[in-house]
């Protein structure tokens, strides 16, 4: 008898219909003879309507109240779930973040998950009922306020709970049927992976594959976790992200997929004294406003004037806050021009095969260029390279180098040989 | 400074512009000097809106699993009116049940409470802030489990928070400007009461009034606690429920209002036998059933047959389950046939000047015969003369019954002389 945790997205719970559809999966999965704990996020469009309904009476809502607010979208839908699953003759108990242990700080909206007690949730299981916990929320540990945790939320509340509980899996139901070689809306031959370690799940994520956020990576990774993503709309058994990259054999290690993102911005500041500091000097002011930076490129200086341009990547909601940063801090950083590019696109190769396969990043540039593509930035890891190119021809680059490394079918990619990377 | 508790009812929340509104009130309470603890009810329909997905996933939802949904209501409106509270300057903190010390039996949909231990909200007021607390919710005191308190239940949360917190006054928020000597749809120049007693309100409440719920009154009176019914659309101060009867005085003592109610319906157990203990049978099986009657009448014995009728009424809504019991029980009572009519309707004269002034009873009886109606049954207490019609002569004997009492004007109903009640 295994402990299974469950976690069904909110499209796999727009409507009454798919809740009974959910609801009779977790039967089948307790008849299995499973203990088994469910974390359903809010159904459909329910946050959606929430935070409308907030902005109609408060522009900037306190985050204290939009909390409270948001966590009645996941009351409903695990309270239904859990009315669909005794319609079905099994036991159901659903019960809030808070009574189920999960412990954070008092980061409202973006709260970390500190500690998990779920003394309420084994007793369930020992009484032989199924547990339902609400996604995305929990207790604050010294003020007992209610937090959220803010994006993949209800992803990361299923791996604590498994973590916490020693759970054999942690499945992540979503309306995909696991990890694709490259979206397969841009890739109509892009192949569902079976097994990905938890680094190239990471650095799948990391570049823009949105099926799992990699908070709840980095939490199953740390806790050894194994999790499945799958669908549930099918029977297919998705993807199982497990396994440490170290322990993956030189020669079975391969090339996973090609991830792209949509949501980055580019920011050059030019130029600036090319002097130790001054990049350090931009980056704490992007720091500062709380902005996270991807991919740096700092030129070499242009001859004979001693000035320098710097290049950053960044999320393109933050876009604006940054460029306002940097021009308030234009009298201490003294740059002559701040330039913002938002329409470019990130493609990237993911792989723990890149470490023994020289010619990768030959074979990326070379594959891209024959796409007729420019390449306006690189940058790297162990495991992954990453361009930036023009929105307009992302696309074409992820198509190209779905299709240079193979990966479309079930062979391992073949690797050029060539100069090493 | 007083310390105000503010209950506003669904209808005067029912989208975010009257929400808005609803928080200009509750600032405004805030800034003429007050502590103010407010408790609102679900939005508009959200409740029915949570019955019916409730009733798309299981035809008999555990009750449990109905109290963690339908909570979810009450969650959203209170934290959206903190959210507009604070676009107004203040400073406002949203409470679940549980969080603000409401205790509960276990009974899942129909709780009591049985303490009020509200030490967060006391906090929060001494932090100067508003205070909100989310109707109709609790929390079950040994096994911790989330109940709600059935119908009323709102109510019954803002007059147990005014006591537990010994608050000056309980403001009720609806949307009619007070209790009315009679349903103002049916007699246009019924009038607001500007006070009436605790035991007045709760014959009127009995009586069908629908404005408060009998379960606050009760729990007001026991308390003390002045409550005061009026409407979220105007600044009229409504009505102040209050005061003892026995405290008024004889001659000040005058008669309240007309109250009707249209939800009954009519049993009569025919050819029974007239032996002592007969009743008592009958109602035993209705009670079993968990059903509350109302008015009752034993007709003397038919001449010569040793047979009798009782005839009883009940809430419309347990109208079947009530003949299904006395049918199965048809062999142990012996009867000789089971009547159902609900085509009735019920209407009362309430007031504490019944027991000061003699003659009231032939004054009803006389302006309901004078309008052409028959009354089928009449039923007494101290201050209430019920009488029972056909469902289509109702509004005319309340109308009647307005006028010949003089109800209508601000003036003190005079009683005509007659040969006692």
């Amino acid at each position: 008898m295994a402990l299974v945790v469950q976690k069904y997205g909110g499209s796999s719970l727009e409507n009454a219909d798919r809740i009974k559809r959910v609801a009779e999966r977790i039967v089948e999965t307790r008849k299995a003879g499973n203990d088994v704990v469910v974390v359903c996020s809010a159904m459909g469009d329910t946050t959606d309507n929430l935070l409308d309904l907030a902005q109609q009476v408060s522009p900037i809502p306190p985050a204290r109240e939009m909390d409270m607010l948001l966590t009645a979208g996941e009351r409903i839908s695990n309270a239904l779930v859990a009315m669909a699953i005794h319609n079905l003759g099994a036991e159901a108990r659903s019960f809030t973040g808070s009574q189920a242990g999960v412990i954070t700080d008092a980061a409202h909206g973006k709260a970390k998950i500190i500690d998990v007690t779920p003394g309420r949730i084994r007793q369930a299981l020992d009484d032989g009922a199924i547990a339902l916990v609400m996604g995305f929320q929990g207790v604050s540990q010294d003020t007992k306020e209610i937090t959220t945790l803010g994006r993949g939320g209800s992803d990361t509340t299923a791996v604590a709970l498994a973590a916490g509980l020693r759970a054999d899996v942690c499945e992540i139901y979503t309306d995909v049927d696991g990890i694709y070689t490259a979206d397969p809306r841009i890739v109509p031959n892009a192949s569902a992976l079976k097994t990905i370690s938890y680094e190239e799940m990471l650095e799948m994520a990391a570049s823009g594959a949105k099926v799992l956020h990699l908070r709840s990576v980095e939490y199953a990774r740390a806790n050894n976790i194994p999790l499945r993503v799958r669908s549930s709309y099918t029977t297919d058994p998705g993807t199982l992200v497990t396994g440490f990259m170290e322990d993956i054999p030189m020669e079975e290690a391969i090339l996973t997929g090609v991830a792209h993102d949509r949501g980055e911005a580019k920011i050059t500041v030019a130029g600036v004294d090319d002097t130790p500091g001054i990049s350090g000097q931009i980056f704490r002011v992007v720091a500062d406003a709380e902005i996270n930076i991807d991919m740096v490129v700092q030129n070499v200086s242009h001859i004979g004037t001693g000035k320098t341009d710097i290049t950053f990547t960044l999320p393109k909601s933050d876009g604006q806050t940054a460029m306002e940063a940097l021009n308030r801090a234009q009298p201490q950083i003294g740059f002559e021009k701040l330039l913002y590019d938002d329409h470019i696109g990130k493609v990237s190769l993911v792989g723990a095969g890149m470490r023994s396969h020289p010619g990768v990043t030959a074979t990326f540039c070379e594959s891209i260029a024959g796409a007729g593509v420019n390449i306006e930035l690189i940058s790297t890891s162990e495991i992954r390279i990453s361009a930036l190119v023009r929105d307009v021809d992302l696309d074409k680059a992820v198509a190209a180098l779905h299709d240079a490394f193979e990966l479309g079918s079930d062979k391992v990619a073949e690797v050029h040989a060539g100069t090493g990377r």
